[in-house]
């Protein structure tokens, strides 16, 4: 019953950070996403919006999941099982990332961003400016098992 | 250059309030995103978060658009023209939409939420739980013509 589509890439994450398995996970780092020329022109404008809405493909997730496998996040004995879209896990049965960077500048067809951690060579699919009317929630709440595992980070990056 | 990628859908959109076109601009409406048997079990946890963030498909939002032809907001003359990636037209390279509805309850494989305007029928790719550490940005700002955009309508609803 699946309906099957095809989606092309418009352009590629782009990091000189990362090691040499295209990896990195600072936040900090400016990071290019180098849009395809065909699409340079439809990028006017965006470098009016503070932040950007990236959707992205995992290109390096792996295998299709197995739908009834239990995920304990971030692969901890101390988190309860969950199913995988309650995760962040890269294998998922679409490998979609979305991310909101903050724009720190275009030039030409390249986006100059920090806050994504994409790995070098990612595949970018769509951009969008970020809506704080349709993508801010400062209500949202978030499951007790994850709550903790953001206070835990927090206690160790505190040192 | 391009590369090209296959998706499946993981559900749809069921709406109650669509007239025959499928559409539904009702943001109070309760909305069912009905997820396919197969991903029954990965959607465990999700109920632990106040909000989602879906990835779904335009699938109705014809040919692939030219790269050059400059955007309009809303259609308008009064709204200076922008490239493609700076709105929310879904007319897109890739005809990706990002929503963060309230999520109400998760029945079995059912997950009825509101503040959504996709349109009934809409294939669905992938849910996440919305995670403010990660989707909220409380500093974000927007173009001038989109904050003018907002206000003109508020002014609108206030009659």
């Amino acid at each position: 019953m699946a309906q099957q589509f095809v989606l092309h890439s418009i352009g590629v994450v782009r990091r000189a950070d990362a090691g040499p398995d295209g990896k990195s996970t600072d936040h900090t780092a400016e990071v290019a996403l180098e849009i395809d020329p065909h699409w340079e022109t439809a990028l006017a404008g965006l470098e009016g919006y503070s932040h950007l809405q990236v959707v992205a493909l995992f290109d390096r997730a792996g295998s299709p999941p197995d739908p009834d496998e239990p995920i304990h996040p971030e692969g901890r004995g101390d988190t309860p099982a969950v199913g995988r879209f309650a995760t962040r896990t890269p294998v998922r049965p679409n490998p979609l990332a979305v991310a909101s960077p903050r724009l720190v500048r275009r030039e030409g067809r390249v986006l100059w961003v920090t806050g994504i951690d994409l790995w070098d060579g990612t595949p970018i699919l769509d951009l969008k400016g970020y809506s704080p009317r349709d993508d801010q929630h400062p209500d949202a709440t978030v499951p007790g098992w994850l709550s903790a595992l953001w206070a835990l980070h927090d206690r160790e990056r505190a040192g």
